[in-house]
């Protein structure tokens, strides 16, 4: 029987979620947990695999076994051996039909990012981290840039094993936590705040939204016209474009199903994530 | 010359803030990141100490020292010592006669819940847990209760150190962040979201939010009725009260001051912390 999990986990402690030797890994750790619940090897296929570092707030894998378990003694029992920054979410049994990356329609990310003057203390590790205070209608000018089918090369890092770097970026919405500019709340000349950034699409490249991030941060900060994210794309050359930027701001939101396989539906809640 | 800092810190790795003979404490990490600047001992005295793996967004402590510094280059040197999940937010000249705690005039906690069927995990350590729906009136209607001045003996931890248990509450907030109930995003029966609990009053004693929240927790899943908050506060007795409930949500979100002293604002961009 096959089965389908949703799983989130904080990434800074794990080298990724693909499994690699060392064991350090998301993937490592929910298979070790589930076999200890099934007492016999599980091995599982996720929906987008994350980077170093790199959150998951409801990434989908899914595996194959021959015990029968109701949904929510899969949840309980993996998640007493998993370690507290891992949980399942929730299990669902689906058709042999079913496959977590083949059958995605599509995919959600979100990049949260802290502006302020001082560095992340409190949420280390869990933002990116901008100084100089940015620029919101110059991002939303250069990120419409990116919406739409596109040969994304120049945000590809070099190891991507993607069949083809042509996607489709279907939504770029930003929005701003926090006291407005001027307000009287800044410190050192910058008023802290929160940018989150979401990305939803039918795949992502590796290191794709990252090397975005870098280059909206760069227009946002005033260092290329919002016009300059039209120029990178079309270079497709990696060389085009902004260093990768940090991972620790990324949170894969999970991805995107045809109702008829009746997963639960993303969970909302996260959107408020403290 | 007198200084005053404020300071934000991720409790979850740390002793809480007072300095002790393991040195794994936030005080203890501030000042010896303070002399490795200042070349010279420094020792500071805080607005508010916190408990072991409860969170400060503004903590403020001074410190007296013979060094001319800007106020900037006190809030970059010191953060070079600093470890990633402690930050001087801003430091200011102040005048001898100020004193972190006793001239602050009010404090400012919150305490941040998750509401779920299944246990944190992005944000392990760093929000509390309950897996039970909570009833918003129930609770609204319990805190009423204790707001105004009144003797917090029920409240109050064996080791407290306060000269007085009698305080004075002077708003509770209790807000929910997520979809609502029965919006269709239920997990196992629960609708996962975030509450918001914050308290603000002119002192606080040991464990007194911690032993009302988990009052207002019993409450809130239907264990007790809204006017059990009153009996427990009027029995002035340790004994009557819930458990002392988890540090891992309680973040300190600063004290007040006299606009005298000329210190920087609360970080509001805090509220939104992801």
């Amino acid at each position: 029987m096959r089965m389908a999990l949703g799983v989130s986990y904080n990434g800074q402690a794990y080298q990724g979620w693909q499994s690699q030797p060392s064991g350090n890994t998301v993937q490592d750790r929910l298979e070790a947990a589930l076999e200890r619940f099934a007492t016999q090897p599980v091995h599982t296929l996720c929906a987008g695999r994350t980077d170093a570092g790199v959150h998951g707030l409801m990434q989908v894998a899914h595996f194959d076994t021959p015990l029968a378990r109701t949904p929510f003694s899969w949840v309980r029992g993996t998640n007493t051996f998993l370690p507290p920054d891992i949980a399942v979410q929730w299990a669902h049994p689906v058709p042999d039909a079913f496959h977590a990356r083949a059958c995605a329609t599509g995919r959600r990310y979100a990049y949260v990012l802290l502006q302020s003057s001082v560095r992340p203390s409190v949420d280390a590790g869990r933002v990116g981290w901008v100084f100089r205070p940015l620029d919101e209608a110059a991002m939303r000018a250069a990120v419409q840039h990116l919406l739409g089918e596109h040969d994304f090369s120049s945000f590809r890092a070099a190891g991507c094993q993607a069949r083809t770097p042509v996607k489709t970026l279907r939504r770029i919405d930003i929005s701003r936590r926090g006291p407005p500019e001027g307000s009287g709340t800044a410190l050192h000349g910058v008023t802290p705040c929160y940018w989150r950034f979401e990305f939803e699409g039918d795949a992502f490249l590796h290191h794709m939204i990252r090397n975005i991030m870098g280059c909206i941060v760069a227009i946002g900060q005033g260092l290329q016209a919002p016009d300059w994210m039209r120029q990178v794309l079309a270079a497709r050359s990696r060389d085009a474009a902004a260093p990768t930027f940090s991972p620790d701001g990324l949170y894969f939101l999970g991805p995107q199903y045809d109702p008829q396989w009746g997963l639960p539906a993303h969970a909302a809640a996260y959107d408020w994530l403290p």
